[in-house]
């Protein structure tokens, strides 16, 4: 199958899945044209999905890999409560899977698209020795209303939502599971007007501290208060990654959802500092370079 | 080197260098976060520049690995006649290479960001085993007014900026160049008001039948008005990828800059059915799946 070819079949899927109506012009010339509401903020991020590092072809399906790619991108919009609108999608794949690969590929990311109201509206396809995706994602919020890392107070309680540890204790073993971006919940945080959020993609303990220094405060945690997954150990819900829940602060008078976990409190110490029942906390968490 | 001290100097290298107001937050949260202006659209794409695909180590620096890459992806702009605003950078590079590279890599593509005025907002980085970039830009166009593929009319007179096939030449000499983003040119020929455009990353006989596809018409062309470049071949200007120039159309009553080409003429035979000399032209640009 050529490439013109399958860009094409690319093309029609997309055209059939979400259409966001801000999108002008999505897949087929040299860029996608958007339209942007007035009084809107757009938001950007973009992660990538390599192989042997985020996924294996014995662990994931080439449908799996496509999910993954997109809902790692989606998990940033998510802390930033943002509303999903288009996503850019660069994949590279071996000659040798070829045109079925990159076409299942797609079939889980513009499934995941849908479930995420999310549009397909471009990207780059090549050829290369191993799969590698890359995923651009929007994302609107009311202008000026965006959810930082930054804006986290002193005497601030801290929370997050869902469970800590199990995407670290399915891959210990054997079983990696698929993020969810808690997209619903980040849109309802940010209304609520909670201070500040991160996703959790590389672990509590890293993550945490991110926050922090990102708002120039401290942090008190309590061990028994992590929502720990089941069957997870309290090390793996610290330093695990890709649990892809959030991790917010709020001032102590807004009512948050009793479904998220009250987990410690922000505090005015020494910046980044963060404290797990009186002791420092070190991060472990994921650092690429280290 | 840790990945947080690396992406620090990036965001304070970014910092010091171009900076769009439209750009509300750059590096350093979960997304980056921009507020478009009033009565504009905005344009979006994404392109790989992958290691053994699109350069070696051996030929490209680091500093010319980084303004490939985004060079590359603002050719996409250039070629809707849009005005340049960020950029998303994500990069895998090997631990071996580490830091240095990675600095490098953004010094080269930072420097180019200044030369186009394009802010840098964000993107990924991550550790593989070869270097692979994917560049994500933005750019804008007053409401309505990107130049697109489809917009050619049979009697339209088409164009080309610059010469063709320098970049094939030098790649088969051992001596690659980097692309040239024609973003001045293309903002000119929007103003212009010509009716069609498309970048020529793949050669002109590849891309030609794209244009005539997308605008469901066909072409004719004279090798004699081909402007190719010195030492090039014919075959090279024809079939040679990267070099970036331009090819448009435009209505007989537009006066177009003399410095640019009249290759032929758009007509409205079979559909995307290109005559070179009167004889059919076949593509034989570079096809990632063929």
């Amino acid at each position: 199958m050529r490439e013109t070819e399958i860009v094409e079949q690319i093309r029609l899927q997309a055209l059939s899945g979400h259409h966001d109506k801000a999108l002008i012009r999505g897949i087929g010339d040299d860029c996608a044209i958007v339209r942007p509401r007035a009084g809107e903020d757009l938001v950007f991020t973009s992660d990538f999905v390599l192989e042997d590092r985020h996924f294996t072809l014995a662990t994931h399906s080439p449908a799996a890999i496509g999910e993954k790619a997109l809902a790692r991108s989606l998990s940033d919009l998510a802390a930033m409560g943002a509303e999903p609108v288009f996503c850019l999608v660069s994949l590279a794949a071996p000659a040798k899977l070829g045109g079925p690969f990159v076409k299942r590929f797609y079939q889980g990311l513009l499934r995941a698209a849908d479930r995420y109201s999310i549009s397909l509206a471009g990207g780059d396809l090549s050829r290369f020795d191993k799969v590698i995706a890359d995923v651009t994602c929007c994302g609107r919020v009311p202008r000026g209303k965006a959810l930082l890392r930054s804006g986290a107070k002193a005497g601030d309680r801290m929370y997050v939502t869902g469970k800590l540890g199990a995407a670290a204790h399915a891959f210990a073993a054997g079983r990696p599971i698929l993020p969810k971006p808690r997209l619903a919940a980040g849109i309802e945080l940010r209304k609520l007007g909670v201070s500040a959020a991160i996703d959790l993609s590389d672990g509590l303990s890293l993550d945490l501290a991110r926050l922090c220094a990102a708002s120039n405060v401290s942090a008190e945690i309590a061990s028994n208060r992590l929502p720990v997954a089941r069957h997870a150990t309290l090390d793996e819900a610290l330093h695990g990654g890709e649990d892809y829940e959030l991790l917010f602060t709020a001032a102590p008078q807004i009512r948050i959802p009793a479904a998220m976990s009250e987990i410690g409190v922000v505090t005015r110490k020494r910046p980044s500092h963060v404290l797990m029942d009186g002791h420092p906390l070190q991060s472990k968490g994921f650092d690429h370079f280290a």
